[in-house]
């Protein structure tokens, strides 16, 4: 199962039994619209507040990846989940209700990445038949944790993203469950967390580029691939800015991305016509792009194998007030198309 | 693996190899202070700001527990690891230099246990032979993300609790090895959300006791025990009042936990001449108690068998300046002596 230094290699490969995203309207007015299963007009999703938005908003998306599996709560044995909030209050009082077992996870914008990676280490460990995947971000939530009141209106560099409202929800099975369309986790590669001294908050793109090289680099070696072993290499919320560095120092190692690489942030928004500058980005912006895009071309066969790679900044208002650095970090997972 | 609805037995029980435990001062003074591994007079930790002292305390406490067990860093496969502070800051700054892949956690106080619990699957599910479990807090950090400024010398009702500044650290592996005298988790409990309405941040032992009932609960069901199983039942920071309400309803069900029940709150502090008023709370809490307290007693073999339940209560200043209420979580792990 241990494949070379870092990764982990799943013999009896679980299963993606479903995935569902629900996001606000204008990730519903981007190029996946039209493959996002509820996009939300009323952007606190009839709620008081925006933190209970993004909770409702969370217990949609798990409510509805058991219903397209038709999966009943009770079969869904632990669930791992997280938001970027501070003490996960979204995903607290977003989960509480389905009354499963929870581990709270915190990867910044990384966190699907590392749910889908414990989620499958727990299925084929035996320790369970089911469980749930689920990350969310709300664009207010966010501006508020981490930036100004919206209502100040404050001027966006280029190199900014623009947070997600969305939550990409997954349950994952053992080997064997499911349809045989069903795409199957083949391996992770968790990462560590790298830190090259970006400081510049309104840039996150630069400062998860070099964590996202590194989970590549160990990828390639330790699964004795390269890039040619993938239909296409999918980081989290890079944006323009930290996509092209990504390539660029890839290249410097003799590895060409070009044509295999995507990032969900630079497919979540039609950044010139949305004025999303760098990009999407958030916990949601890989959770919803795998559920609306990714695991529908696995199921449909136009992908065979992808590296799924969510990227996450590890700041938060009093490390970047105190002058520290913006660590990244970045999990990669294998996911593979339905075995035939 | 499975067992009953919510728990899972390891039948080859992975081995804690070694547990460290870093202090500051206060700490140092309290009833464990002769078992505390390290105290720390300054409470900087010789850093400039305490978040950057609660990541230096992380990093001794890892590096301490590899040294106390003979192991190299480059041994242990993955890192489990979390604190309290929005973003995990302490966590993402404190293990960044340990370059080992990382799964960031936040499960409020109940932080250790998730680690733990999370530490062992990964052992016996054969994805690492050797894995670091981490919980931290600081009094300082604490305070100034929760509640208000040191200086503001804010008054404290005698239901509040003392963060302690702490980390503990402990080294996982696989069945077999270490040595016979080395504690093994036999099984774990993981805990769900309990939201039973309260909302006083002031008094989280309260909060607290309803998730840490239904974890016992959970796990007497789950193993076909009761409370004569366990030499001691020991909760992370329920504290005077969160302890006497977990009692008081277990009673109801007919469990008398009176002489085996222990909390890690009510260990670490002498409440009376430290005016820690109900006890010590924070996930160095249970964390520093496990590593100081309890895997030593059981190495001598004092005792045989522990429900280590640390405890954690769901809040934020964003979710309590809201309204909101204080959901609980609480994640057990059943720890036994050595196999001689």
């Amino acid at each position: 199962m241990q494949k070379g230094k870092a990764s982990i290699e799943f013999d009896e490969a679980p299963v993606i039994l479903s995935g569902a995203s629900v996001t606000g309207r204008k990730e519903g007015e981007g190029p996946l619209g039209a493959f996002i299963d509820v996009v939300e007009q009323d952007e606190k999703f009839g709620m008081e507040n925006w933190e209970q938005a993004e909770s409702a908003m969370q217990k949609r998306a798990a409510d509805l990846a058991m219903e397209k599996g038709n999966i009943r709560r009770k079969e869904v044995r632990y669930l791992f989940a997280g938001d970027l909030l501070g003490q996960l209050i979204a995903t607290s009082f977003g989960t509480v209700d389905l009354e499963i077992p929870m581990f709270g996870l915190y990867g910044a914008c990384s966190t699907m990445g590392e749910a889908l990676g414990l989620a499958a280490m727990t299925v084929c460990g035996g320790y369970a038949d089911k469980v749930l995947a689920i990350a969310s971000s709300h664009f207010a939530t966010a501006e508020k944790q981490f930036r100004f009141p919206l209502s100040y209106g404050n001027q966006r560099p280029q190199t900014a993203t623009w947070t997600v409202t969305g939550c990409g929800a997954a349950v994952v099975g053992k080997a064997g469950s499911g349809t045989r369309h069903d795409p199957v986790i083949r391996g992770i590669t968790p990462g560590r967390i790298v830190d090259l001294g970006a400081r510049d908050s309104m840039n996150m793109g630069a400062a998860m580029a070099p964590a996202a090289v590194h989970t590549i680099r160990q990828n390639f070696e330790d699964f004795g691939v390269d890039e040619t072993y993938y239909d296409r290499i999918i980081t989290g919320d890079l944006g323009k800015v930290g996509s092209k560095i990504l390539k660029d120092m890839l290249r410097q190692d003799g590895h060409d991305l070009e044509k295999i690489h995507m990032d969900c942030g630079l497919e979540i928004y039609n950044n010139e016509i949305q004025d999303t500058h760098s990009g999407g980005s958030g916990c949601g912006c890989s959770a919803v792009t795998l559920c609306a895009l990714i695991l529908p071309r696995l199921c449909s066969g136009e992908w065979s194998r992808v590296l799924f790679l969510p990227t996450g900044a590890l700041l938060s208002t009093v490390s970047y007030n105190e002058g520290q650095s913006i660590p990244g970090i970045a999990h990669g997972v294998i996911i593979e198309k339905g075995q035939m």
